[in-house]
């Protein structure tokens, strides 16, 4: 447990994509220094803020970095875990831990500790021989986002084949769920704890599209029983900061999907959609700062993540949308346009579900060149 | 007119204060590239940001730093407006331009402008034998803010006094007001033009220590009236980007008393209070894009002005106020803390008026030392 500090901490973040970059805005409303540490540059939040510059596997550049800072958290899963325990061996505050960390890195480790939550069976494969029935869902043990390293198998050929990249893979039961949600929680290291109302993740391909905040076609006691599990979920596996838990619904039943113990994709909302956003309360969290309130700020909230496809000229179609609707709010990556790349997201409160939807789909299918009206 | 850009531009902000830096976030989420003119590296906004350091008085040094914007705007009246005129007769895009950011810089020019506007009687001396009742109000023709050049004068020997370092002064009726109202609006170059519910500032020896939005007292039709003139004054004075109207109120009849032509201390409400920002809007205006949503997002939003006192350190205080209350939002400006600075403000939004004015009174005091609890 951290001392109350005298002065204004600096947080240092490894990497400075879109999500370090979203932390931007809390942090300089909080008066705390952020410090990304990234990978070049031209990096999403080194474009904005001063920024360490180096390679997060290289100990010895992570631990200088290290000294800058009076708490380091992380915006992606890429770090080896051992470069964590090193710096907390060398007395640096890292949070979450590397002991939570580890339920975010390796999905091996999480099947484990949360056995006793309701969960797709799984197993840990090396061999085809071991699965019985197909299809079944394959996933790199870590590694893993946005549909890379997940893989529906239908045979044992195809598992054969995956593992020859893959020495060791997580098979789990597919489960011909109804809809996808998940659940952002946060919590500090006094053991408060929040979770904001539980999100529909609308994928394609393995890649979220859309958000809708709250799951429209959940009941509420459904949907606090999914708050109550995420808030458990948080409890054991000691997470300090904030954690997306990934689930899927079945008729009244709710399994667990992932872990992802940082700001996430199905957070985006809460920037206009609540009180609290999920980047403020992440630094409240590792601050051990009391947490703010994360009620909603209207009836729904809906994102939509913007896609690169075939435009590369993003500021003529945003001019477009905001002609045509002057309550959309977009949140801009400054990255480079590749196709199916996330270079963006927008957002919409309000009170009338169908509105909302229609205009996030408008907008994101009008800033990909899906559509030219 | 500035035709469609084919590229996210990059904003040039004269001054690197604390509006600049509630710039970052907005210019930020729009993909937009901030580059402010700070005084030095330890400015407000340089602490978070890239800036470009220099002297603003200094034509060759912001003509230099022009070059690298597509827009010039400003968050302070103090550069010279033969400087503004330089740029512009070199080509610089610059927002609002010379001929409306006057009226934001020259009290006497304002007043002849808007002379068929309601104001207080008004004229400009240079003698004490000029001026035959008393008291009056006495004001710099520039440079003023915060209380500094404004001056209430009770006899002639007082204005002789006050002309001795100002060999001319504006002399303004007293105004004996019920209250004090800012009115902001935005308006784009294409002539888009929206305004913010009016705000009741309370005032204490000049500086404001909060505002209350709407403004609680007023009806309806008045507060209409109120946006009706400062929508048109924005039209009179053809400004591009955000600008306080402030005025006094007596029973029905409103006075203007000043105008400021940049984002304002009374539109702090705006970042949690409003769906757009006025830091939003300003720079949606300047780069004549379609203007976002002022619609508020609660019934009221109250802000309070946190002033340095005698405590130095503000993280202790503000961990305690989170704790009390978590829909708090603080903003602070990372200035060193000096008696009578405004160091940050802090932000409520909510529906019961009396609960939200006691938290505001609470934080902003307890910020300052006044209380201890």
């Amino acid at each position: 447990m951290t001392a109350v500090k005298s002065e204004f901490p600096v947080v240092g973040v490894i990497g400075a994509g879109q999500l370090a970059r979203m932390m931007i805005a809390p942090a300089t409303a909080l008066g705390i220094k952020l410090l990304p540490f990234a990978s070049s540059a031209s990096d999403s939040a080194a474009q904005i803020t001063p920024c360490i510059i180096g390679d997060y596997t290289d100990l010895d550049a992570v631990k200088k970095f290290a000294e800058l800072c009076d708490v380091v958290t992380f915006e992606h899963e890429l770090i080896p875990l051992s470069v964590i325990k090193a710096l907390e061996s060398a007395g640096v505050t890292v949070r979450p831990s590397s002991d939570s960390f580890i339920y975010s890195q390796d999905k091996e480790a999480m099947r484990k500790k949360l056995a006793h939550f309701n969960s797709p069976r799984s197993q840990v494969v090396s061999t085809s021989s071991e699965v019985s029935e197909y299809p079944v869902i394959a996933k790199a043990i870590s590694g893993g986002y946005d549909g890379r390293g997940v893989w529906k198998v239908s045979s044992p050929d195809e598992l054969q084949a995956l593992l020859r990249n893959n020495p060791k893979l997580l098979i789990e039961e597919l489960i011909d769920f109804d809809y996808e949600i998940a659940v952002m929680v946060a919590r500090s290291p006094h053991a408060q704890a929040t979770s904001w109302s539980p999100t529909q993740t609308i994928q394609s391909d393995g890649i979220c599209t859309m958000t809708i905040t709250p799951v429209p076609e959940m009941r509420n006691d459904l949907r606090e029983k999914a708050q109550k599990i995420a808030l458990e979920i948080a409890a054991e596996v000691k997470l300090v900061g904030v954690m997306a838990v990934e689930m899927f619904v079945k008729g009244d039943e709710l399994f667990i999907n992932e872990l992802a113990m940082r700001p996430h994709n199905s957070g985006h909302w809460t920037i206009e959609g609540s009180r609290t956003s999920q980047f403020e309360q992440h630094l409240r969290a590792i601050l051990d700062l009391p947490l703010g309130d994360p009620a909603m700020t209207q009836d729904f909230a809906v994102m939509g993540n913007i896609l690169g496809k075939n435009k590369t000229d993003m500021y003529r179609p945003y001019l477009h949308l905001m002609a045509r609707n002057p309550s959309l709010k977009f949140h801009m990556y400054a990255k480079e346009v590749r196709p199916g790349r996330k270079i963006g997201h927008v957002n919409i409160i309000g009170k009338d579900l169908v509105e909302l939807r229609t205009e996030i789909e408008h907008a994101v299918d009008y800033m990909s060149g899906e559509i030219d009206e």
